[in-house]
């Protein structure tokens, strides 16, 4: 494709995302035609409700109720599925490859679940499915780890990719709210959906993760086989202990290679205040990425918002008109269905460095019996704080510790151990940590020790 | 090319950053193969002196000192000139694209002086120039303002792309080191040249602004109108007046559009520590882009050293491989061979916010004084620090203002009548501060105002 080639393109979901990205191919077609290269065409908008496209102003000769119509045009060539879901939107895709067309998507949860089919269908088409705007919104985080991170061997990724929750977590961090005023107010800013299930409980940082990971780490890696934790168990005075030992808390995507494997989990994590992960504020999101040459990468930007993911839509389409997508996907071997699965690790397999607050007894010994359980078990302890009591009638404390790394395993059954005690007056609260990965970068450690599988 | 074709890959100039990549080729081809379904082959590593390379243990059947012989033979596709500097590497690029072989660079001081020149004729000979190492190290910044970013319209840019300088820098904030100290240091970790001029001068990044800006703005900029400040002046008091008003100092590469043109400059700038830019410490880099559908972006990592550099090589070979590096050299409308000159602001009409500091002599109206040309000049006070002199013998006091946006010249004119007042008994210190730059993305300004030419 040269010159001012038209490519046609069907907005199919015209919400949000798609209502934005209708409008910046009518408002800047000119725009991008001139920049690169490539002229997209706005075919058709098909929807079953107009009322938002109607608001944006949208042209009205595009509506179309008629799936089918709008997606077998011969004048198009790329079907954009912003519908959501995994039902309709599944069925979308598959009628857009099997009538030869190129998709693009930002669909996180069809991805996660059925990705890898979709992709082998869209192989044996020799059409392909771009998904950029998938994960963490304007982004280009897939465009790195399918350009110059796929030429590297990725060691660990770590993301906060899910701006509801980064925007609550930094209401309780920076303005001591509770994580009930914290929703309260995301929801009030339009930051939180009504039912904000899918983004607290973890579940969609998830669905990002499996499709980042299986590019990142050329395996198939499976969302159900991930360990998912949310945020909405956490206290305010974890929250400030974590701050009075250097450490900030967020919900991290994380993939790590282990000799033993490929740990793979979502949960909430203290990070150091030192890494620049632990800066990312609001609604914003990043991702970390450690590779064996390249060393500590980061990706940051607005992981959701009308434009911001518009602008992946529409980097996908430009893609796809330069043909590059495509060329992309038939000769890097990092696609999931081309891969073998991944050797995910069970949680309690992970090796992680661990917070725990003990509400305890404050006479002696009592403190020898929790380091007892826990050398017992093959942890050992990074530090430990305790202040004084508050008042003199105060019959017990709060002990945080902070242990090396250990075995998941290990800390479940030490915390165990520790709530039966007598001396331990509320169960254990217990949260993740994440360490610095260490990057190879500086050294002359060509990396010859671990190895996932082939890689 | 597809499967695991051969693509064959000469590397001129064997040090830090060629070896490290003869270094990859060598060791890490097949996996490189495996994961990119392309395998490159080295076919030569080109240098006058072979210690270093002796040293990596690289195979010495590889050497060479025939330039030509290697550049020519058949089964080279692509020449990696890894020389520096802008005479003989000039050479060594010309020579391959005359001989049809396309180039993958570093060479940030050869594109900064001759990019476009070097670009035409490559364009001429249908091979292409890929620079992916040439601006910050191993952050694929260039693939992000020809991938995504292209598609949309770039309002500003900020980059720390000088990791000594920032090291430096950090130095002197975190450790309250001197100028001259931190760059002792700097020297002796490596992390400096024994001539550090290019670095602390603001050449080098100069050098990298002017090729970022030729593709973020589509417009080609002139490396010789971009203003350049280094950071060899600045002192470690005004680092912490700028640290108690909650700013951070860096040294900026800045390309801005203002309703006039295009600001283009490099300079030391206090920056809010709420700016994820502040952040970026010792030998990091990073650049902040503002699209205007795509929000604030931020791209981080290793902007020198042997293997991300490397990497960033690596990088431009696959895609060189694959077809993408030609296919968008092609087809985008960004290349600076391709575009008009840009409206480069003279530093005079650029509007900034200030820091100033002024020794005053401590008695009444002498603010008045200062607040009068400030005010004659059209700079308007955001913020005001005057402490309390430090012994009853002081005569005079360090003030220290901060304005709202004002106009360069005005600022000149302002400090030079302040300078000549009798009551100011130094000359006054004045540093550039960047306020945030505002994001459109949240509002449903579709940003028809400011236009840089025909953008």
């Amino acid at each position: 494709m040269s010159g001012r080639e038209q490519i046609g393109v069907v907005v199919v979901g015209c919400g949000t995302v798609g209502g934005a990205t209708a409008q910046i191919l009518t408002l800047q077609a000119d725009k991008l035609a001139r920049r690169v290269g490539v002229a997209p065409a706005l075919r058709a908008i098909v929807d079953v409700d107009f009322t938002h496209a109607k608001e944006l102003g949208l042209d009205e000769n595009l509506f179309c109720t008629d799936l089918d119509a709008a997606i077998e045009a011969d004048d198009v060539q790329i079907v954009v599925e912003l519908v959501g879901g995994t039902t309709v939107a599944k069925a979308i895709v598959e009628r857009a490859i099997a009538a030869g067309k190129h998709v693009v998507t930002a669909n996180k949860a069809l991805l996660a679940h059925h990705g890898a089919e979709l992709l082998a269908a869209a192989r044996l088409r020799e059409t392909v499915i771009a998904f950029e705007a998938s994960c963490a919104g304007a982004i280009p985080i897939i465009s790195a780890l399918t350009g110059e991170l796929a030429c590297d061997r990725i060691d660990a990724m770590y993301g906060i990719v899910n701006g509801t929750c980064n925007y609550i977590l930094t209401a309780m961090t920076e303005h001591d709210r509770t994580y009930a005023e914290a929703l309260a107010v995301a929801q009030a800013g339009g930051l939180a959906e009504a039912d904000p299930t899918l983004d607290v409980t973890g579940v969609d940082s998830a669905h990002k993760l499996t499709i980042m990971a299986d590019l990142a780490f050329r395996r198939r890696t499976r969302f159900e086989k991930i360990y998912v934790e949310g945020i909405d168990q956490l206290e305010v005075q974890d929250i400030n202990y974590g701050k009075e030992l250097g450490y900030v808390v967020k919900l991290l995507a994380i993939a790590r290679r282990q000799e033993t494997g490929l740990s793979l989990r979502v949960h909430p994590a203290f990070i150091s205040t030192r890494h620049p992960l632990a800066w990312v504020s609001g609604p914003f999101n990043a991702v970390s990425v450690y590779g064996e040459n390249s060393g500590h990468t980061m990706y940051y930007g607005r992981g959701a918002g009308d434009r911001p993911t518009a602008a992946a839509v529409i980097g996908d389409i430009a893609s796809v008109a330069l043909g590059n997508a495509q060329r992309q996907f038939q000769t890097l071997n990092i696609w999931p269905d081309r891969r073998e699965d991944a050797d995910q690790l069970d949680i309690e397999a992970v090796r992680c460095r661990y917070y725990l607050r003990l509400q305890a007894e404050d006479h002696p010994g009592v403190f020898a019996r929790i380091a007892n359980i826990l050398g017992d078990n093959d942890i050992s302890i990074s530090s430990l704080l305790q202040h004084e009591p508050l008042t003199e009638t105060d019959e017990s404390v709060p002990v945080v510790i902070t242990t090396h790394e250990a075995m998941e395993s290990n800390i479940r059954a030490a915390v165990d151990e520790m709530n039966h005690l007598d001396v331990i007056k509320q169960p254990c609260v217990c949260i993740h940590m994440v360490a610095e990965h260490p990057e190879q970068t500086g050294t002359r450690d060509w990396g010859l020790g671990t190895r996932l599988n082939a890689e």
